[in-house]
């Protein structure tokens, strides 16, 4: 897409085009998992890689709104995509919360030049890479699991443990940066082209104008948004994948599903079960998208504040958020569980892979514990106490 | 309230004041039922009843934004009494949206000056009373039940079937109109302040300027707003019942309530199975607020259109409506049933009642049933086929 | 009921007749609360109070899996009366599991002969009743709560701390001894005649040969069969409740329903939303069915055993009772909440307090945490760990 | 295995031996789909196609209870194997009910002789194939799909529409028989080695007696009972599938979970959310095989009573058939994706396919609507009226 096209376009026309050329690949590239290539250039060459970085750095200064949404579309076209688009924006949030001006200025601006691709080697429960100091630099050394969207990165965030004060530092860094490995070692069993594997750092230099210790991870509370960002992140892509879910389980139930002998029905869109069943998947999904979208405009608002943002103010994204991610959550499993019983036995067929709208949103939903999400908005609920900020609250 | 005072508050703040003197004598009136004579003339003496009468007749001009959110308000205080506002003011709508601004214009003008109570005898499904015409005017006898609020009133909506034709005419009566015997006859589990009971007509002259007939019962989309109204406001007495459960739980758990020896804590506050519950009960309510919020809101954009509302519009709003009442009747029974796990064995006390959320909610809640509303919107969902337009969708 | 009569009916016919004979009178039962005198001494009359007494001492030597059906048929008509006869039989069986042949030899043939009525004053959360020792016996002062049936009771089993000590002492003491003070003061929104209120001690002498050491609470294996008999006894009140509640539910759906309009069907009974609730119901029922049946089967084969029996074999009926008692309590909240879905408007009609079976399951299934039940069948479920006895498991 | 090793064996040790052998390979035969012919050979060599045919005729003589128990068995290895192992079983009871005892006494000797393999080729929903009257004979011509276990079968049960009287016709036929082709072309994502693929008939030469017409297709109570074999052998497929993945789930929380931070617990096995959802597990699992053992007890008794078998009698059976199905679909899909919840994360790995537990019983539970099995069931429930006989009740 050209510069013209890209800047006639609304993001959510942009990414509406790149889901439908998504889908047309994504059951083929759902079996053969491994790195999306041509997708994440086609998002590169679509512009959106800019769609959260301010204008004055050259991106489209998109709301936080706009970009979930485009999550969001992409999501119904392919989980994965969404997933390493998202983090993308997470991390260059990342640079934004936790460092200066000058640090974010220049990747921004560079990003929004090169169309940039960032990935993820931040796992903060992954405790193996460690920090020494060296002359004038930082030495990473070890590995980090789970590194969504690394390889075929220009840029990493990665982090580490000081060797010495266990401190928890988090850098930017060139991926193609000496002494960074990225595995191709991402197999399960859903969300399968989001190259959430192994990274190995084997004595790298960072340089201390890489880390981001000014403010810091989660020192401020308008840093603590960071954490949001990731977690409303989560939701849409939820959302998305079941919104996929469900229109191909209309699909299927319109044109392929038969009516049941026992229900003496000439048309299988008179059944009451089914009917009853897209009632309740459709007041799930109205739920979940009202959430979110509430979610998505507190954020905006949060982020507005910049630095002047108070913790109770960063509550209540907090609260909003997880809301919207649970009701995600659940109503997404149900959808794609259920999503066979209105589509019919021969929704069922390989070719199709429609099990991969539960597959995908299975892998997803375990990123954090939901019980431990719920409870977390049990603190709220009963004991007025926000959600003590960490990279997953 | 003087006129001063009555204008210096919001309507909401109002509303909380007269929540908060209702709250005292909640449970005696739920053991008692019958008709909250003291507390309707409060609601009279707090011009809240002309709260959705436009400003050019003298009442507050509220959005239906405002006047739902002070039927939640109240229903969260007492859930008979927040049925009988609401409906009085589906009473108004329906002289609104059934008349001619001639009928509407003087109704209007006199409720609002009074501080009139509009009772309900409208029941569609009750076909007992029948209209005979007579020289100048038309006579209805025969009964209707389920007439809540027309106990107390000032102005009826009544219903009736044409002896005739069989068509559907509704007509606003002076409750005091000779010929009309209301019943207090209502004693049931739930809801039992709301005095819906049976309305006898017994050759009630009805005069032709009394007739709803231009546009006339469901004539047109904007006419159609009638059922949604009443829908709607179902779904925020549900929404403030939950919430009034709500707050009860938390107040007996974090007041009353003591740990479970075997969950080795000392603060009941700290379990974290009544977090987590806690938490489930919050992301209900929250989906059901903003759901409710949504369909309001598009509420007021329809009823702005005015005779220009389109069916596909109209549409939109009964969907949006439908969807916000089963998901607040499903959260709501829910929370009212789970709320005493968390509050513990001794929030049974006989003195405090607690169980009259559930039975209010579960009354009110059959209004029509649940199931049916989940078709429809499935019918949607599946098919892109808007709810048939009916006194009850 | 005379001699022959009891002895040629079955305990479950016998029960079926009280249960019809209590039914009648359930309602306004309900309502008044208080102790049910007539029904208690027509429980006395049937002999059924020596129902799981063995035969040598004059009982009718019936197994647990008889004697909890009975529980079952009266929970049916009446959750309160059911509760105090199965707990009456709780009391027995705590003699016999606590005491010496000598102690229970003499009561259960004294019961059996005199129908006697034992209540409960154990309440092990409830510390406030304190034992002291006095030259030849001891002295129990303070209160206990929740003594279900201890008013109009013959015997009562009472517990106290050791002043010195704070063992847990358990004792069997004529209700009418003096010093105890059994108050009329449970008034509660379910189980409303069960009077589960206060007894208080003042200085009242405990003999020696009453208090039950000898193996003592809790002590064995065997020993520990008696909170298994009271959970069990729990999970067939629950049933019987749901039983009756769902019966109810039939008789209106087939009786007093009205199809929904928009159903267009002839006959409610022909809706299908209605045929799938019921046939939830039933699966839930048939479920809790089974796996109560299985329990008190397992709880039969252990008290078989004697003093033989070992950890491993008690614990196998600690699991089959937690699995039953949770699925009771979950699927009767169910039923008594869906019964009106299904049942109608009219049935919550006040003069048939049908919210009852709901206020009874309510109130009773707070008896302990049903979320530590299922943690605990978890606990076995995960780890093969089985329930630690307490009084609760 | 040798003649004698087999009858010192119980037929579940026998399965358990075989399940073993199973699932060694059944990640790798679950990704690879077809037929699988060691496995089958395996199921051949245990002698346990003969475990349902009376000893008469050389085979175990096993009781229902027995035979789906060894089903129940095989699934919790391979739900592909289970399910054609126990259609086999279907088929042979298909001769048994359908036929004389000519024709299974014939075959049933042979079976167990030569360790037939029974595949199905009846698919009643599917009115593709057409018999014609040849001179002595009957020709079968046209399709059938979902026909499981036909591939690498010694025999076929397949059923035709009589081209003059659209009698539906049920014949035994040698698989190997001229015009009969077995496509290879079932590609699902689940059971995907079931090989429930199409068959053709392309003028095939069926013997009269071949046909199963004495007393022929669902003609009497007695042979009413064949959909109930065919129903309750997929409540033990999905109850097996359930146990394993329940089993899986329990070595992965036990072996490779870590505690969630938040939880602040050194152990996995200790989280209350965790342990509250292997409760929850087991309640259903618990619930599942008393109601499946119930089933199957009853139908063992309805087996027994023969052509005595009455309509009320098969009616106790079909609802009890029912009840265990619904439970073992709905407890099944639970477990299936709440599974990874306890085991966390890393269970998603491609290598281990834990997602094909859900992929198997997500496609077997569709063979025909729960939905309309709960109405059956609620026909009874409501309104006493037994399942109407049908191939699918």
């Amino acid at each position: 897409m050209n510069e013209n096209a890209r800047s006639r376009s609304t993001p959510q026309q942009i990414a509406a085009d790149l889901a439908a050329r998504f889908s047309l690949t994504a059951v083929e590239r759902d079996q053969r998992g491994g790195t999306p290539k041509p997708e994440r250039d086609a998002l590169r060459a679509s512009g959106l890689l800019a769609l959260s970085i301010p204008s004055e750095y050259g991106g489209r200064g998109a709301t936080w709104q706009t970009t979930l949404d485009v999550v969001r579309i992409i999501a119904a076209a392919d989980g994965s995509l969404a997933h390493v688009f998202a983090f993308h924006h997470l991390m260059l949030a990342t640079v934004r919360l936790f460092g200066t001006e000058q640090q974010w200025g220049s990747w921004f601006e560079k990003t929004a030049r090169h169309d940039w691709f960032w990935g993820n080697a931040l796992n903060p429960l992954d405790d193996r890479t460690i920090s020494r100091s060296r002359e004038d630099w930082l030495e990473f050394s070890g590995q980090k699991s789970f590194c969504s969207g690394a390889l075929d990165s220009e840029m990493l965030i990665a982090s580490a443990r000081d060797a010495l004060t266990n401190a928890f530092l988090v850098a930017a860094v060139p991926t193609q940066r000496s002494g960074i490995a990225v595995a191709d070692d991402w197999d399960n069993i859903g969300q399968r082209q989001t190259d959430s594997g192994t990274v190995t750092f084997e004595r790298v230099r960072v340089d201390h104008h890489e880390v981001l210790i000014e403010p810091g991870p989660l020192s401020t509370p308008f840093a603590c948004l960071r954490p949001l960002i990731a977690q409303l992140s989560l939701a849409h892509v939820y959302l998305g994948i079941s919104e996929a879910a469900f229109e191909d389980a209309r699909h299927y139930t319109l044109n392929e599903a038969r009516p049941w002998p026992a229900s003496k029905l000439a048309s299988v869109g008179d059944d009451p079960y089914i009917l009853g069943q897209y009632g309740e998947f459709w007041v799930g999904l109205e739920a979940v998208r009202t959430l979110a979208a509430r979610a998505a405009d507190r954020l905006d608002s949060a982020w507005a504040r910049g630095s002047a943002l108070s913790e109770a103010e960063r509550g209540e994204v907090a609260l909003a958020t997880a809301t919207a991610k649970v009701a995600a959550a659940q109503t997404g499993l149900v959808i794609c569980t259920r999503m066979f019983d209105v589509a019919g036995a021969r929704a069922t067929h390989g070719s199709l892979r429609l099990d991969r709208y539960w597959r995908n949103l299975r892998t997803h939903t375990l990123h954090d514990p939901l019980a431990y999400k719920m409870r977390e908005i049990g603190e709220w609920a009963l004991k007025r106490i926000y959600p003590t900020p960490s990279f997953y609250s």
